[in-house]
């Protein structure tokens, strides 16, 4: 396995350099305190741990994989472990509001934080992932008398969450689900069905999981509309908080899968498990997207991760490697060979690693303070950050595991045939990153999200405001030095508006015509939205360049990133123009002839 | 596992419509007995074969994997008696000369066996797959003696070969390897050293195998112009053809992969193994080169072979599974949901899949007429064919795979999160499919050998004899019904000259300049040559497709192909004449920052 190494440079550079984060801190309520020393400190403890306990069992889980018993799952060796050091740190509660256990700590922090320990050992970083997710949810939506019950231990990491959605009909469309609720006499509810995928669903790290579920009433609406949503906790818990009975819900088995091998993935059934409404009724779905926002930019965290780590691997590989002499001569004379990185594709993937990892931080980050924002800023600003997070969930979920499914294959290719083989863990990141293109909402579905509700569905505003930070960005600065950058992002901004005007108006008459273009359109504009965080790094970094390498680093990546990915637009644009037609004329029958 | 159907039909019309390979054979002497119906029967047999023995043992298979011993590695169940079946059948045989115990029938008749083989059975398929390269050696450059020794055994199956070049500090570059031959009294050599990545290089199937072995010579110069070729017995064989001793060769390990887990990729220690020099002296590499072309073209088949399974997988599950409604309103109301194939991302999936499926499928078959037409044609249509078998390899190899590569996730992606688990069979062919682009030589090798030494290296001479025939194609076809295809295609010929000549042009002030463009510049490359065949196929396609639902399809995946996967030419075209200095100014050192 690659060693890992966190990359603190880069990540102060987009906290304090890119987004300012401590003045932002200071105009949000409750987040005073974090001011740079604080978050520099708790990045470098945090750091610590993601390289000395996480990174050193991450192949090791992989190979040893989870095992399921009658009695429950045993995660891999020194899983558990790791665990009880994370919450005995207060990792757990680093981001949680202070008033139930939390250390009150920006949504930023704790996005910089998983982004290390997911970069370390992603199956790991799943099992209190999700309890993130059940945090805010149970926040949101929970009575009193549930924070008190559930909120605490799960911010404090003594317990973890799930978020039982998926069953073996039903994914994507949620409204063909059938697990039910039976309302009983104390008040709470009966939940009987199957659930699957469900990520740490079933382990043995605490005494305690909190499953949130999404079931029927008797007589609810059919569709999306008749879901409720319900804590169920794996052993009851008692009046005085303290543990009761084991409830009905079991792992009935886990899956097989192609990676992140460490983490269960469950079957559970629920036997008529003791549940608890949560939210109104059948307004579940509306009170499960909070969540699923949440599990959206973890999992867009998922692609920087592996874009990481398989970069981190690639490049010591690629300065290490010898094989064959660079095309312009010899640059290592006295040696055998000259080390592959003098070759220009090996430069070509390592750069692609390396820009798509640094403007994906960018983004993400970008993306968790918006977050805090919404969580603590003035309502103005709230209502502007939560557009820019609506609009821009789906391209950071879609784009970022797309492009870090890419970057992970290329850390594989750098090592050529031996990327191939477990030894040296470079196909552990592909197998790890193959999953994050399918859960939380595949690529197809952040695809429509993005172009039907956000951009279409919000009359463009969404887009808009967007478009106008980068116009505002682009009129600011007007240096020359700056201008090829500058510049080119103007012209993208100005064409990713004209092609959703298009798209727009061919939708009107032809709902497929958005369909068909959904998916082309989410990377084209994940393609100018990485433009946009490339190009405020590029001026930040310019004149600031000569006489540092950091800084010179970062303006030639830039450089890289506009010369060689930008123009990927190129295509998307060109494809998603040509019509539904070429898709929707073939009759099904034909396909398989 | 996706149940495998051999696509008869489609690769009737590749062989008997797209390249007449009937009247193509009646004037090539020897192949004269291949007509129609016999080519036809016998791809129905192989069909038979391939469908009902080697398929049901690929997922169980990767599953069960290989096991080392001391004495040697045992494959999976199924295996061995697959392999006997295969001999039995002659299938070793069917495209090896007469003189040697072939069946001597057309190489294209062998590669449209090796497809449906490789496609149910990837793993199983690379035990013989090898054999044709180490065939095709000995058949060029052994003596009588080795010719009878060994390629009559080769031939019939009942021995295999394999292709010993990787040791584990060089796979690209050849230059550096290190395993030495010492000549003895008797005139054999003494070859000791460990060669890795031996695909097959050790198995229970056969009781013999014959290692191609690449070595130095004492005193032989260094670099690639100090390597011989020898032959490597497993088991000695006596002067009366029967088997004698143990040669000292032995398989010291096997790798742990992310795929191909039925095939043995595996470590050898040659100590002082007895071998027998092929071909002259220091020109070992040249020799190699006749099997690594055979090598290559086989591992193109690999793109398409998973291309067709995900494709199948695919095609089934769409029409399956229920999730949503269509766009434009329901298209099965009586069900809960719609089947998934009504959403226009999922079709356009499938017909990725299908386009480049077929379309890489054209290209395949047609190089592999070029390989009969340089065995058997004149002297003056053998050196056309083998100018457009030399531009198009390295073509069909990276493109290929990196295609299949990417339709093989396209696959896992339509199955949703099921795709992910190993029971659907799904995940294992990207799995099985990664290694494509590694061995064989990596996509930025093919990359190299196409600009560096195919294009630039002839003047553009063989690449101005495809699109020499491009534009034929382009002048013969005027009807009106045709122009799309040909006005685009005759477009893009015109382009891909000019950017060759362009890239060629600043590679001769900087060769980094063709480094740097070269994988785009492949890719550029390989949407250009497979819109050739998808425009061959149009046209054909055209005047039947009336009440004809095949020739419908063929046309209507045409215009898919067309409008929806050529215009990533763009990307490439711009990224490629975009300039190597984006790639080459970021020193070492700064990658890291």
């Amino acid at each position: 396995m690659p060693e890992y190494k966190a990359p603190l440079r880069d990540m102060r550079f987009v906290v304090h350099e890119v987004l300012e984060a401590e003045s932002a801190f200071q105009s949000l309520p409750g987040y005073e305190e974090a001011t740079a020393d604080l978050v520099d400190a708790i990045l470098e403890e945090g750091a610590k741990f993601c390289e000395g306990v996480l990174a050193p069992i991450n192949r090791s889980g992989d190979e040893e994989g989870c095992t399921w018993s009658e009695d429950g799952v045993t995660t891999p060796a020194g899983f558990k472990e790791a665990y009880q050091q994370y919450i005995e740190n207060g990792w757990a509660a680093l981001a949680a509001d202070v008033e139930h256990g939390g250390q009150g700590m920006p949504n930023l922090l704790g996005t910089a934080f998983n982004e290390m320990a997911g970069t370390a050992n992603w199956s790991w970083m799943m099992y209190p992932g999700l309890s993130h997710g059940a945090v805010k949810t149970i926040e949101a939506h929970g009575t009193p008398e549930q924070k008190e019950k559930f909120l605490t231990h799960l911010v404090t990491g003594d317990w973890t969450g799930t978020m039982c959605l998926t069953e073996s009909h039903c994914g994507s469309d949620l409204g063909l689900l059938r697990t039910k609720a039976e309302p009983q006499a104390d008040g709470s509810y009966a939940i009987t069905g199957q659930k699957i995928f469900i990520s740490a669903g079933e382990h043995d790290m605490t005494e305690n999981i909190v499953h949130i579920v999404l079931a029927r009433l008797p007589d609810a609406p059919e569709g999306t509309k008749g879901i409720s949503l319900f804590i169920v906790p794996k052993v009851l818990v008692n009046e005085d908080g303290s543990l009761g009975e084991r409830n009905t819900v079991h792992c009935a088995s886990i899956e097989h899968k192609m990676g992140i091998h460490g983490n269960a993935t469950c079957v559970l059934n629920f036997d008529g498990a003791k549940g608890y409404l949560i939210g109104p009724e059948n307004r579940g779905l509306n009170c499960m997207f909070t969540f699923m926002n949440t599990a959206r930019i973890g999992t867009a965290v998922q692609g920087l991760a592996h874009t990481e780590l398989a970069f981190q691997g690639a490049l010591a590989y690629a300065k290490d490697r010898l094989a064959m002499r660079s095309l312009t001569g010899p640059k290592n004379a006295n040696g055998p060979a000259d080390p592959i990185i003098v070759h220009p594709d090996v430069r070509r993937m390592l750069l692609t690693q390396k820009a798509i990892g640094e403007g994906g931080r960018a983004m993400l980050y970008f993306l968790a303070l918006q977050g805090d924002i919404v969580d603590k800023g003035s309502e103005e600003e709230a209502k502007t950050a939560d557009d820019l997070m609506s609009l821009l969930t789906p391209i950071g979920k879609a784009f970022m595991t797309e492009l870090g499914f890419e970057c992970a294959n290329h850390g594989v290719q750098v090592y050529g045939g031996h990327g191939y083989i477990a030894e040296w863990g470079m196909e552990q990141i592909v197998r790890d990153a193959r999953i994050s293109m399918l859960y939380e909402g595949t690529t197809g579905i952040q695809a429509l999200d993005l172009i039907g509700r956000k951009v279409l569905g919000t009359g463009g505003k969404m887009l808009l405001k967007f478009t106008g930070m980068i116009e505002a960005f682009c009129k600011e600065h007007t240096d020359e030095a700056d201008k090829f950058f500058v510049d080119t992002l103007n012209a993208y901004k100005d064409e990713w508006l004209e092609v959703s005007m298009k798209i727009g108006e061919a939708a009107m008459s032809n709902p497929d015509e958005a369909g068909a273009a959904a998916v082309d359109y989410l990377m084209y504009s994940g393609y100018v939205t990485l433009a946009y965080f490339w190009a405020r790094m590029a001026v930040i970094a310019r004149p600031k360049a000569e006489g540092d390498d950091f800084y010179k680093a970062k303006l030639l990546t830039a450089e890289f990133y506009f010369k060689r990915l930008l123009p990927r637009t190129q295509s998307h644009k060109q494809t998603m123009l040509s019509g539904a037609d070429a898709l929707m004329q073939m009759p099904e029958d034909l396909f398989a002839l």
